[in-house]
């Protein structure tokens, strides 16, 4: 009989589940959908997850006792407790949790003794050192030096992982990584441009405010509200339309666009000015548009980086959606 | 016969040599001064110093073979080289070197043959873990859930050094802790009214040039151009005077006094959002002013950081202008 492992990402509408076999990881070998309901202080979400882990093990005829461990990662900032090994969810606004001890409730309810939990953007950052597109630097650059990896997704928000060595590096409050609370003023002309025109923007804020994907779709409405653009008629607006208009040579989207460049770079130079990295990893939603993006990121980058680390690597992260889940499972790959 | 140590801090203008007991580590036994000649890519530099330990040595009655080692601190960026163990100084700007293997170099000509090569601002910090004043931190914390310091120096510039677990975070390029290159638009209403009135400052640039010493006197000097202020009559001003005349009243210094509180904070707040440490250790000609700057740089960083990373201890560098070299000598003595 194999051993299994599951993962777990809690997001603000659903929880991913994914079981893997320690052969075959990181395949996922079925994957299962909870909503989550940040009701009542989010009281119900973990119990909603064990009742999906439950049906799971049913549908698949899987023992409990074949599950080596269980990954989770949280939308928000985990803390080391006060007993060794004890990690503690440090509040996380979008699941209605205060200070959590998320693993010990999840071994009671699943009757499975190993738990850990993860911030996401960690779990994730780990995933790409350890079975994605770090993967490589990795192995080539072997144990005297090794890497630091700055795993950075562009989505709703800004988020941040950082991975030195193999290891985590989560902060004394959970915080290390939480980049999109930079708090930044973007130089690109069109800023000025925009509010010169009257728009309601701020012109200082935190970097996710203006570089996430909320940032590009909210100054491409606050543009096409004042500028002549095809963005105009668009109804449901995401990032993804932004760069399509851009790529047909819209002229508010290609400013929104070499904005969403600029001011993008910008931070992440402030980031290589605290750690050097090795490698910055771009995913979320954004990274989507691939290797351009990844060419408009990495030349307002040089423009904004110190002059000693102007070199450093951009990569695309390459396990996309299933990123959380698998993160969160690497512990018990390791 | 007992064991010595020399640790060595190579500055602009001046080398300060330190001969070391290991019993009373970080006592200084006695020091010596050697200038630094950057003239023609800094070639004398290390010869001189070499010339400087020799004359120590004879004064003192030592034999060589009595040093554990030299630990050697230089104002750039060191990176680890091919071989295991090696480091090579990446660029000292102010010394006229380029890629260097200080170490071997110094090895050859002093036939000491352990040196050890470190970022100045970086052994400090481990300096400061070590015996100054973040020590207790790291004794009470212990072992599972160890200390993460930035130091930073206020001086000419803004220097940061980085160390996680004891361990120094050097960065793939030498430069993790630069804090100083990242670039910022302070927030504060002094630089709209420096402008308005016709001040030549920028309000993007390096966060060193706003919220060093050189920035205090940058933006002291501009305002008493325009500006009423006692300042307009201080010939040789440093930070110190601008400190002091804010203490008498003098509206002006109180203004620059209060930007540059703001600004350093909001760099602060920028860094803590990357790596969210333990402890800021503030270091540096400026931390002189003591436990009131320390109270105006908390409040700062407080307006400015995740909520979450809100309460991160600040404490005032204990080693003072000996930082340097005994920071430097420290990886004898651990």
């Amino acid at each position: 009989m194999s051993n299994y492992i599951l993962g777990i990402d809690i997001g603000g509408t659903t929880a991913k589940l994914g079981l893997f076999s320690e052969e075959h990881f990181p395949e996922i070998i079925v994957k299962r959908s909870v909503k989550t309901r940040p009701d009542d202080g989010g009281k119900y979400i973990l119990p909603d997850i064990a009742e999906g882990i439950k049906q799971l093990f049913e549908d698949e005829g899987i023992d409990k006792s074949q599950i080596d461990g269980i990954g989770v990662g949280v939308p928000g900032p985990v803390i080391i407790g006060d007993r060794p090994g004890q990690t503690l969810v440090n509040k996380c606004v979008n699941l209605g949790w205060g200070v959590k001890d998320v693993a010990s409730e999840l071994s009671e309810l699943t009757g499975i003794e190993k738990v850990v939990v993860e911030n996401d953007a960690n779990a994730a950052a780990l995933g790409e050192i350890i079975c994605g597109s770090v993967r490589d630097m990795a192995e080539k650059i072997g144990t005297y030096r090794k890497v630091t990896e700055v795993l950075v997704t562009i989505g709703t928000g800004i988020g941040g992982g950082i991975v030195r060595d193999g290891q985590i590096i989560r902060g004394v409050f959970g915080c290390a990584g939480e980049i999109g609370h930079i708090k930044i003023a973007p130089q690109h002309p069109l800023l000025a441009k925009l509010r010169a025109a009257g728009a309601d923007i701020n012109t200082f804020d935190d970097y996710e405010y203006f570089a996430s994907a909320t940032g590009i779709i909210r100054f491409a409405r606050e543009g096409a509200k004042f500028f002549e653009s095809s963005l105009r008629d668009c109804e449901n607006m995401g990032a993804r339309e932004v760069f399509e208009a851009a790529r047909e040579g819209d002229a508010l989207a290609l400013e929104v666009r070499d904005f969403f460049y600029d001011t993008f770079g910008m931070g992440l130079a402030a980031v290589a000015s605290t750690l050097d990295p090795d490698v910055f990893t771009i995913g979320g939603g954004v990274s989507g548009e691939g290797p351009l993006l990844l060419g408009g990121i990495r030349e307002s980058y040089r423009r904004y980086a110190f002059h000693a680390s102007t070199e450093t690597e951009f990569r695309l992260a390459a396990l996309g959606n299933d990123a959380g889940m698998i993160g969160a499972a690497v512990p018990f790959y390791m």
